[in-house]
This record gives structure tokens, C-alpha cells and sequence, in this order.
């Protein structure tokens, strides 16, 4: 088995020369952002995860939580292995300073959740959500909210979960039926099952606080009627502790493909109509606050593309290295020695760095728009689809080329590249499908600023790449989005998943041709110019080949009948 | 659940303009294959595969053949459907009349085989495996061998395996250590371990034939020294039937991703020096021997492909026709409606139908190789590498689509979709990596008859070709070709699978298109045509893009040392 070995000088040079951490270091906010604490922070948090989480990966997946009537009980190891992550303090990173938190840049938490979850990804998502409903707090609860919640989920002490789908609603958000009703003393008493819900209990954390969508009575249809309520799992006493258990009920955990570490639970709130919450923010401002915890979700689940995506190249690498078979030159050699092996060891490690690359530019936008830029606001909203969706994508893709690069022996258990092949496909599918951010990047975000958010990317783009292949690139997707944003809605639709992917190798690889100019002489600097090269002259050019599909209209896809599909 | 439905006139369309059935069964060999006995074997395969086997799929999946120290035990109900595909003559329509068989066409027995590995795909791979094992006891068996056993695998009530693999020796069978020491009397006796044996061991039948390579004393090393064994589970007593077992055991079941229907052996011949086998052919005559199992073989593995993507894409436009999810036009809608849902259909049934033109169009090669048509044969071997390795890939982005249009749902294993994207995931590996297929197509298959080969297949497309993009992708491919027949060992290596696909792409391209030409103006023909469309508008273009990586030179592989890969 190849151990973990966190990337930390590849996520300094990219915290450095994609996030552009410096700028941000250089700000009042983030000045404790320097040089020193970022180094300690990346080491410190490399051997946390490869020491504490990455031993007990296995055995989430192939152990798995157990429902029990009293709760679920996650896997030996994990309860005393989250105490020591609270303990350690790397839920604080980019928790707000006002609550306890480090108030360090969303950069450089992406960095320390990408370790984490390179080393156990089920496992990761459980802080992941917490940062979520940090954030949601943060914007919109109350001060009396702020001050009871915000200082345990900061440490991890407790843990935060998101509640919206149910079974009739998916991808549909505003068919949720969930009822929040007044109890006539402000707070509110709630009803209906949440399905899909990850790390909707456990046995790890003093506390558990829902962040629940529901519906208040006589709420307008559709998503202007939901509200955003915060349920905790214990109710806290006067002196803001854990006391009596809510009205909540855990039926059920779903037997998934992978992500075993993680719970997905089916909770039922309100079985005895007893179930207590509080409003956050306004009453059917829930959407509101929903897309301030879900957008920063959307750049953390790309964020799992690329955690996937760096533990499998790594694995796999490792076994090309070590396994001999056939031979070259007429000795026996290392499999990593076949030109075809190494092609394939080459893309892994060229989309995890375009993965990256996307994910941790995204996560510098995030800063600058709360230092007030409004263009990084802009640029962040343009951004995030791109790394969500490609993110993902390319998780599956390091993965699936992974078990390849094992032979037989990745399709057997054991060695543990198909466990990232099985972990990797959900994201692609939740915090709104890759189909989703597809819409969402034809539909909102060319429309941005009149087109110009989408404009200012492509000049930004232009005025930096050198690559033949990759100017073309952001040529055609200029032409493209210019296309889309004046095609019916049907053609922008039919469009929008191959623009997505075209948009999103051309940033990677504009990203990854400035990295290779700002790499030294030194092995790193080589390395980075030979991945960033095979990115510019293999797959940049296959992005060429998505413009057709990119400007074709909706025309062929309703040829036939939906019905006619099945026939 | 949405059940299987066996696409009897898809099959029955290609059959007739692809594989050319007419032509075969105008033959005196095939005469047999006239209209109303291809219907009704097509019927009759699918009545029984929708009825018998996928019904027990999700229990092979979800419990699985269990160890014991006595052997395999297949779960329940599998011993029975094995029975009732025997009884119903299932296993005979290919093989050879002369042993029981029906003769009929290979093309037409392997739309049998791919309507049972829809139904189930991993209990299909028992059938598929004894298909290998008739096809090397017909082509190098003694006449002794012939008629002891190959009547009772045409009915399939002895089942075959072959056993290849073992722990240092994979894609490099050469390197293989298993030993035969003749006993004196003609038998041998063989001694060795080997892995990844597919229903190595099971329960259903009376008899298991086990072909082995293993190397005679003082034979040459690597591939030139192998030989090939029937090693019979049960010796056979004077009667020709089963007697005491032989000296074989099962050491263990693999844990593998997927295919759990299908029990993955390590067999140990011999522990007890009491293992006894017959020569196949003549020493030294292994590899000869293994190839005319193995190019079948691949081909029914590109057709397993086929398998989960007709299965994967059937479940997921059910799904998509039912699941009411958002609103087009103010009325809620099932998802199917939705352009981008759509558009993942339509891609599935794009890709599923040309996975099936090119494997459907290899079996009709197949047939006509065995009437002696030499130029068929060169088809044949151009087309295998094409039909593995594409169909295989394929069948894997087919399988993934089809979760992702599940929404979270396809990532529950209860609904199914996710088997298939399980499932799927060994059939790029097994049966020759398809980086070895794409090794083969660029080294011996490109080299065939001086070129001709090639030359002959962009000849055909050339001339029936029509879509301006279709054409000009042949045109790439040409050159492609060219270029690589040219170009130094690494380089051609260096560009093998992209070349790979965009062949493959081209000559599925030409096949849909000439079954739209072909297609009526019913259902079916509109069907066809909007397919094809979607295929020659959106998928054909997408390998143009991969005309930069076919021709890019090794250099940019190895600019890195392979060690440095894991910095």
C-alpha cells in the first residue's frame, strides 16, 4: 500500500501563484495569513491527516456507520480521531475570529480540507458541512445564534448538517413540503422528512445542528415560500449546553455505492410534534440563506474532485512504479516505463492539477469578494459552476484511469483504487448536479453584469495564454458563449454541458500555463512544466472537439418523443 | 424497478446491416439462419433472459457465490436459471454442429449472449467463458478431445474457463511460471497458481474444463514456451463421464467493485503432485492456441460493453420518463424533458448503438472468416482491438451517464444504476488492458498486409461516408494512421488510444449512418435517424480533438523521470 502524502508544496505554489495568497496576506483581514503560519498550517495539517484519518479510510468503507434505534455509530477509530481534529484546531482556519475561529482565508482552508479529505474523503465531509452552516450563521442568524452556535461548530465541537432534499424534491428545491408553524413563543415547531442527508447523525460530536428548509404556513409556492430553520439535535439549556433531546428521528442509512465513511441519513422531524427550531434570517428568506452556505458547498465539493483525484494518481503511481510486467529494451521494467502507462500517469496528474487549479482560484475569489471586490464577486459566481462541475468530472476521470493504471487488481477491494473510483461518483450529482451548474453557468452567469463577467474572464484568459492550442480555445469559447447568450433557452440548455467543459479547460489551462512561467529551475519547476505542457498540447486541443456539440441546437434532442426514447 | 426488455429489432436491424446476415445465411454453412429462426432465437433468447436471469441479477450482485472449503456455491436460484438456459439449448446456437451445435453464425449467437448479459451480466460470463473453450478444443483439440468433451460444452452442461493469469503475470502472459511434467502415459502433470479465474470454481454444472498455460520442462522462456492444458475439475472415467475430482483447489474468491455474480477464482493445481492434464495441441503450442480462444473472447468482452450499456440506458430513460422534477413551460415535467437530461439520453443511446455496430459488425467478420474469406479476416483482426477496447469504454461512460441521470438516487445501490457503473469497470481491464488492444492496433493490426488492412477499412468508410464531419474524421484517421505506421515505436505508443478511439468513433460513425440510410420511416427508422444524427452531429466532432494527443511524440511522456512522477 502506498501511504498518503499530502501535496504541500504543490498547494503552497498554487495557494501562491493561482489564489494569489500574498495579495491577500497584504490585506488587514487577512494579514495573519503570512508566510510562516501558512507553511506551518499546510505541514501541520498534511501530517494530521495522513497520520490521524488516512489509517482509518479502509475501514470507514468497508465498516461503514451502523444504524442503531438510539442513533448511528460510526466505524471504531472515528469518534477519538475527530476529537483530535477539534483538538488540533483545524475547524477554525477559516472560521470568523468574532466566534473563536483563525479567520485565515478561505484559501487556505480549502488547502487544509483538500488534505483531509485526499486522506479519508466520507470522513472530510463531515467538517465540510460544518463549514457550511458556519457560513450560514455567520450571514444570517441572529446575534443570540451567532453566540450560542457559532462558537462550537468553529472548533467542530459540534457539527453542522444540510437539510433540503426530500423524496419529491431533488433538484426541484421549492417542491419541498417540510412545515415550520409558529409555537406561538418564536420559535417554531417542525414537520417532515429530509432525505440525502450526510452526516445527519453520528456519534462524534456534542451536538448536532440541522440546518432545515421548511415551509412556513400559507408561504407562497415554489422556492419564495421556504424558510431556513436551525434544529439542533439536543436543545441547549440555559447556559447554552446540550440538554434535552429534539424531536428528531434517524430512520434510516442509505446503503450507497461508496462514501461509506459518511452517514447519509433519512431523518424524520417532528414525529411527535415536538420538534423545536428557530427561523434563520427572515421568514421565507430561506433560499437566500440556502445559496450563501451552498455556493461555498458547490467550490467544496469540487474540492472532493480534487481530493479523489490526488489520492488515486498518487496510489496509482506508486503501484506503476513498483509493479514490474513486459519488458523494454529487453530488461523487465516498471510498468510506469510503458509509454501508455505513462500516458496515463501523465493525465492523472494533469487533471488533478487543472482540478485544482480551478478549485483553489475559485476559493481566492472567495476572499477577495469578503474584502469587498466586487469584481472577485463576479469573477467567484462565474467561477464556481466550472469548479463544481469539472472538479467533479475530473475526480471521476483521475479515478477511473487509476483502477486502469492497476490492472486486475484495481477491480479487487483491497487495493483500494476502486474505493476512490465508487467515493468519486456522487460528486458529480449533489449540491446540484453538474447538469445544474450547467444551467446555472448559461442561464445567470453569462448573463452576469450584461455578459460582462463572462467577458472579463475570456480578456483575462487572452491576455496571459501563449499556447497556440489554448488561445484557439478561449477564441471558441468566446464565440460560444457569445452563441449561447443570445440562443432560445432550449439551444443554451442543449449547449451548456460541453461550453461548461470547454470554459473550464480553457481557465485550467490558462492556470496551468502560468504556473509553468512562474515554476524555478528546481525539480518541482520541472515537473510543473511537464504536466502543464501535456495539459496545453493533449487535452486543451480535445476541447476543440466539444464546440460543435457546445452550438447545436435543442433541435436533435426533441427529434424523437420522450416516449419514443424507450422504444 | 423498470425491467429489461430485450431490444429484439435493434438487434434483428444491426444483425441484418451491419453484420450482414442475409449474405452469411445465403452461404450452405449458414443456410440454417433464415429469417424465421434468427426471430425466433432473438425472441426466444430475450423471452427467457428477461424471465429467468435478471430476475436473480440483483441478488448476484448484492449476496454473491460463496466460498467453502468444498468449492463455490452460486446463490440461490442460479443453479436453476444455469439449468434452464442448458435445457432451453441456449449454449448450443454457435457451436459447432458437428458436437451438438446448432452452427449457427457467430453474429448471430453473440446477440444471444448480449441479451443474457443485459439480463446479467455477470452470469453471462459463464456462458461467454465456455464459448472460449469450445472455440480452442474445436481449432487445436485431438479428435479424442473433441468428442469427449466438446459435446457437453455445446449444451453448456460442462462449463470451460481459462486460466491465464497469475500473481507475476498479467498483461505479460510470457512471464507465467505454472509447470507440466509429463507423467509418463501422454497425461501431464500440472503444478502452479493462477488468479483471476472467472467461475473458476461453481455449483452448476457437472463438470468444469479448466484450459491452463503452463510451461514443459526446458522450455524456451516467455511466450514461446507456454503450452496449453484441458485440466478437467472431475476426471472423466472410461465412459467419458465424470469421476473423481482432480487435484485442484480453490483457494479463495476475489472481493472485487463489481461483476459479484461471477465467482473470480485463485485456483492451486496440484498441491498434492496429483493434478492431471492433456496437452492441447502441440507443445509449445500454447499462445497459438490461446489467441483463437482469446480474439473471440475479446469480442465478447467489447460485447459486455454493449451489455451494461443497453441495460444502463433502458433503466435510465425508465427513470427519466417517471421522475417529475422541475417545470418546462409552467407544468411540471418528468426529467426526460429537460434539454440537458436529454442530451444525456440521447448520448446513451448513441453510444450504446455504436458499441453495438462495432461489435455486431467484428462478429460478422467472424462468420465470414470461417467460410474462408481471407479479406474478412484482416477486417476481423483491424476490428477486435476497436470493439474491445471501445466498447468496453463505452459501456463504462454509458453506465456512468446512467447514474447521474438518477440524480442521488443513482448512487443508492437499491436502484440499480449503480451496478451497472460497478460492473462495468473491469471490462476495459480483463481480456487484454485496452491499452494493450490500442498497442495491438497500432503495431501488428496498422502493419497488417503491408498497410492494406487499414488502408482497406478507410477505403470502405471513405465510400459510404457522408456527413462532412464523418468524412473528415476518416480523413484524420488516414493520417493519423499514416503518420503512426511511420512514426518510432514510442511515438506510435505515445498516440495508440486516442488513435484508438478516433477510429473506433469513425467507424461506428460509418455504421450508424449507414443504418440510417437503411432505416424505414416507421418508429424504429425515425429512432435510427435521430440517433445516427445525434451521433455524426455531437460525438464524431469530439474526435477530431483527439487528433493532437494520436500524433504527439513520446518526448513529452518521459520529459519526466518516472520517479519524479510521485514528487
Amino acid at each position: 500500500m502506498v501511504p498518503f502524502t499530502p501535496p504541500v508544496a504543490e498547494q503552497r505554489f498554487v495557494l501562491d501563484h493561482v489564489a494569489g495568497l500574498a495579495e491577500l496576506a497584504a490585506t488587514d483581514r487577512f494579514a495573519a495569513a503570512s508566510d510562516d503560519v501558512v507553511d506551518a498550517v499546510l505541514e501541520g495539517a498534511g501530517q494530521f491527516a495522513a497520520g490521524e484519518w488516512e489509517p482509518l479510510a479502509e475501514r470507514g468503507d468497508s465498516e461503514g456507520p451502523r444504524w442503531t434505534p438510539e442513533g448511528v455509530t460510526m466505524p471504531a477509530g472515528y469518534p477519538e480521531a475527530y476529537r483530535a481534529y477539534v483538538e488540533g484546531g483545524w475547524g477554525t482556519i477559516g472560521a470568523p475570529e468574532a466566534w473563536g475561529g483563525q479567520g485565515l482565508p478561505f484559501a487556505l482552508q480549502t488547502a487544509v480540507l483538500e488534505t483531509l479529505g485526499g486522506a479519508n474523503t466520507g470522513f472530510a465531509l463531515c467538517p465540510t458541512l460544518t463549514v457550511g452552516a458556519i457560513e450560514a450563521l455567520a450571514h444570517h442568524g441572529s446575534q443570540a445564534q451567532q453566540s450560542l452556535y457559532l462558537p462550537k461548530l468553529a472548533t467542530g465541537e459540534w457539527t453542522g448538517t444540510m437539510n433540503l432534499t426530500e423524496p419529491q424534491a431533488g433538484s426541484d428545491v421549492g417542491a419541498l413540503r417540510t412545515t415550520a408553524t409558529p409555537r406561538g413563543d418564536g420559535t417554531w415547531s417542525i414537520r417532515g422528512t429530509k432525505i440525502f442527508i450526510s452526516f445527519g447523525d453520528h456519534d462524534m460530536a456534542g451536538n448536532i445542528v440541522h440546518l432545515v428548509l421548511a415551509r412556513t404556513p400559507d408561504a407562497p409556492p415554489g422556492t419564495r415560500g421556504i424558510s431556513l430553520f436551525l434544529v439542533p439535535k439536543f436543545r441547549l439549556d440555559a447556559d447554552g449546553n446540550p440538554a434535552e433531546p429534539n424531536d428528531i428521528r434517524v430512520v434510516s442509512i442509505e446503503h450507497k455505492m461508496g462514501l461509506h465513511a459518511s452517514p447519509t441519513c433519512v431523518l424524520s422531524f417532528g414525529d411527535h410534534d415536538d420538534c423545536i427550531g428557530e427561523l434563520i434570517g427572515p421568514e421565507h428568506g430561506g433560499m437566500r440563506a440556502m445559496f450563501t452556505m451552498m455556493n461555498n458547498a458547490r467550490l467544496n465539493v469540487g474540492l472532493q474532485g480534487v481530493q479523489v483525484a490526488e489520492a488515486a494518481t498518487q496510489k496509482a503511481i506508486g503501484y506503476a512504479l513498483d509493479r514490474v510486467q513486459g519488458a523494454r529494451g529487453g530488461a523487465a521494467v516498471p510498468i510506469a516505463e510503458h509509454p501508455d502507462v505513462r500516458r496515463m500517469l501523465m493525465r492523472m496528474k494533469a487533471q488533478t492539477q487543472a482540478a485544482r487549479a480551478l478549485v483553489y482560484y475559485a476559493a481566492g475569489q472567495v476572499d477577495r469578494a469578503a474584502l469587498g471586490d466586487a469584481a472577485a464577486r463576479d469573477r467567484l459566481e462565474l467561477m464556481t459552476p466550472l469548479a463544481k462541475a469539472h472538479g467533479t468530472d475530473l475526480g471521476c476521470e483521475v479515478a477511473s484511469i487509476g483502477v486502469q493504471v492497476h490492472g486486475g487488481m484495481g477491480y479487487i477491494e483491497e487495493t483500494g483504487a476502486a474505493r476512490f473510483y465508487r467515493d468519486a461518483r456522487i460528486t458529480p450529482i449533489y449540491e446540484g448536479t453538474n447538469g445544474i451548474q450547467a444551467a446555472d453557468l448559461v442561464g445567470r452567469k453569462l448573463a452576469l453584469g450584461g455578459g460582462s463577467a463572462f467577458a472579463a474572464l475570456v480578456a483575462d484568459m487572452r491576455g496571459e495564454a501563449e499556447a497556440p492550442a489554448l488561445v484557439q480555445l478561449i477564441d471558441l469559447c468566446e464565440a460560444t458563449g457569445r452563441h449561447l447568450a443570445a440562443a432560445a433557452p432550449d439551444d443554451r440548455l442543449a449547449g451548456s454541458y460541453p461550453f461548461l467543459t470547454m470554459v473550464s479547460v480553457a481557465a485550467a489551462g490558462w492556470l496551468l500555463e502560468r504556473q509553468a512561467r512562474a515554476a524555478g529551475d528546481d525539480a518541482f519547476g520541472r515537473g510543473k512544466r511537464a504536466v502543464a505542457r501535456f495539459y496545453l498540447d493533449q487535452i486543451v486541443p480535445e476541447a476543440h472537439g466539444l464546440h460543435a456539440a457546445a452550438t447545436a441546437s435543442a433541435d436533435i434532442l426533441y427529434a424523437l418523443e420522450a416516449e419514443a426514447l424507450a422504444a
